[in-house]
């Protein structure tokens, strides 16, 4: 296994079935710290640089808030029209790179166009951790969600997935990549015009991903033991919302995971993920229902931060 | 008196007199600290979350910079544009706070709507402080002014108050509550279309207040020792500003506190308080006045965030 | 020479050699902490305030840095639109300074109008930096450049300068005022209506600054042991961009220092500076040459900034 230690996290595609146990292991040995809630002095001599390029809730303060738990300090900016990388510069990721570089000790960084933070990474002399690139690839997302399957069922390998959602997003694709890492057979649905690219399925089956596709969760939910949901609704329905009227369900049924469906259908120990924020894709009152284990998202997200950072910088071997 | 460690701080309705006293002997404590510019470690293992979704500038900065008093960690957003809470997809406060709960250990929340903060806390598993929230209130202001009344004048009890601006914002909700608690008479001067609501006022009642209504600045301040003003100014005023020429006061002489008035009818010995910013309902030349005390409000202002910041995460008892 | 502590840094009119030389020494002594990339303790009871009334990324985030690198503390706003002092109420900065003096123990401020820190080192209680103000100066940027060369060069005085950009910005006028105190002549090259202002001409011969004035970069290349050079392309260029097609220069030859022209006519051993960011006044092939060393002007930035830092604060003496 090669060494975390001035790193780059750029894409789940270059990590190999032992690295994610590392992090995972990591992980559980820092957990301690976040669940009782007393950071520790870890990364107090370290400097995280923030990069965000397009808006971001839970991955720019996930990382931040971990950096935080170990007492690690954080720059940099969450909105790029008020930096000069944003203005009528439009600075190259070159020139902003070798600017930030020395602004800390570890570059996180999401931008709206795919490949960015492999360019960042080019010219960096310090780890890049991406935070989601355009279409590309969302690592430290599907880290963490692979993180909490690890904690909530005790194990990756034998669990059947489904997985809804815009195939065509970055954490698809990240997903794609570990699971060819675990025995994990999966199930993807997603609407006509959001399918698998004939692209990316070429590059599963390179990959040995045993996938398969269903035009409706129905068909897929009764063998899932992990359920993971993403959005379907874009952005323009919003204003049909209104129009249509409250009542109207904007995800069709075929992508929603409703409490009627999980009580008919799924297992009774499959668990539902969802990074989060949501449509309607999971009504709320499913929240409380045996399944849900998106909550638990928001602490596993801090936890494998913490793990990352900390082997990136070098803190834990 | 029930003990503040992981508790909300929602409204001064729920604050008793021994609470309150509580509040301003840790600020005390804690005072030299902030005057000796020498940040103590009291809190550095602890992170606050500061969700502002309405522009801030003093208690947001106020929060955060008694954080740092305290060697503690910060993270959060000053603009909800910049996250997803503030974009398409409108996230519930529910959603919003199931995730920043893990983010620290304490949520300083601003919101336009009354009752946000509230529904907060109803999820989180933190305490939630209420950093304003619409027309509702705003405690930890009020709680700076009573802090500055008390360092000023050496007591609470048995002071005349004049309060000026518009009766319907949370500041004056959480003076009224506030109020309740000390021996304080109070007469509140506001233009007609900014009174005390009919509701407010029964409520006052039954909390026994001891208040009263005027129509003039000069009717009032004869006999106050505390004079707390806020604007009634709106903001589509200011575009008349320029047309009407720079010499014409914005704010009508019923509620503007000027130095001939100080000087001509104030009580040698009263305090006068502004949370700021101001239009012109202060003038400049009262800053250099004996009666003005509105800077000493930006020192208070962290002291206090401190002591509840403090009390709250169980760091003072 | 006057001692720093305490002291606002707004103009290099008030620096004199012994106290550029000073700050450069104290840079010598924390480079190590930045170059080693562990945080040291020194300010680590200090809370530095940004207030930033225009978007900035190098010199926010430097001084951020800085105080990090230095485990100090930082409260703020990098967006005055998120703060009551960039609203309607449009806050004097009277008021805001007022306010800000209390939440930290020095100030870095930019902001669009010139004089705006000195009109805050006016009020404040604590040191204000200037971090650029609408025309006036950059004090911290130069300071930069010339701790660069000295790095680079091993002296300053002897060396001579070639300068091109707009002379009325205000990172010129600090040159000027700087190499006041250096034996060292410089040629500034700029656009007929970005030329040195006759009012600014009167002060560097006041100043006994030996300048002279040039229409072409080739003119004065060849005797220059450092050129420094900002952008002379206006915002609006941008637009006609892509009009005119990827080919043209923006820049005209004038004020463009391209790789030929280095090769052909610069000493092998002269240093070329530029701030950034930049248009095409430096094109990128220029970047790996001898003479570039505008990426250590980042790092150069930070240090300069720790030991600015360090000496108001007291921390060093």
């Amino acid at each position: 296994m090669r060494s975390f230690i001035g790193r780059d996290i750029l894409s789940l595609k270059e990590f190999e079935r032992q690295e994610f146990m590392r992090v995972f292991q990591v992980g559980k040995e820092l957990e301690p710290i976040a669940r009782d809630r007393r950071n520790s002095n870890l990364l107090q001599h370290k400097t995280l640089v923030a990069a965000f390029y397009q808006p971001s809730t839970r991955t720019r303060l996930a990382h931040e808030a971990a950096m935080h738990r170990l007492c690690g300090h954080v720059v940099g900016f969450a909105d790029p029209k008020m930096t000069r990388a944003g203005d009528f510069y439009q600075e190259s990721i070159k020139d902003t790179v070798k600017m930030l570089e020395y602004y800390g000790d570890v570059i996180v960084m999401r931008h709206f166009q795919q490949g960015a933070p492999h360019e960042a990474a080019k010219w960096a002399s310090i780890p890049v951790i991406n935070g989601g690139d355009g279409w590309g690839e969302h690592p430290t997302q599907i880290l963490t969600d692979l993180y909490t399957v690890l904690q909530e069922k005790g194990r990756i390998d034998g669990l059947n997935w489904l997985a809804v959602g815009d195939m065509r997003m970055r954490t698809m694709h990240s997903l794609g990549y570990a699971l060819s890492q675990f025995a994990c057979p999966i199930t993807f649905v997603a609407p006509p015009d959001m399918g698998l690219t004939e692209e990316f399925k070429t590059e599963l089956r390179q990959y040995s991903v045993d996938f398969s596709e269903a035009e409706h969760v129905e068909q897929a939910i009764a063998k899932a033991d992990v359920i993971l949901v993403e959005p379907v609704v874009q952005p323009d329905y919003t204003k049909s919302r209104d129009e249509r009227g409250r009542e109207v369900a904007l995800t069709p049924a075929n992508y929603r995971i409703t409490r009627e469906l999980l009580t008919t259908k799924a297992k009774p120990d499959a668990i539902l993920l969802h990074s989060l924020p949501r449509m309607d894709e999971i009504p709320t009152d499913v929240d409380i229902t045996r399944w849900s284990r998106y909550w638990q998202e928001a602490f596993s997200g801090v936890v494998v931060r913490m793990a990352l950072l900390a082997l990136v910088l070098g803190a834990m071997e």
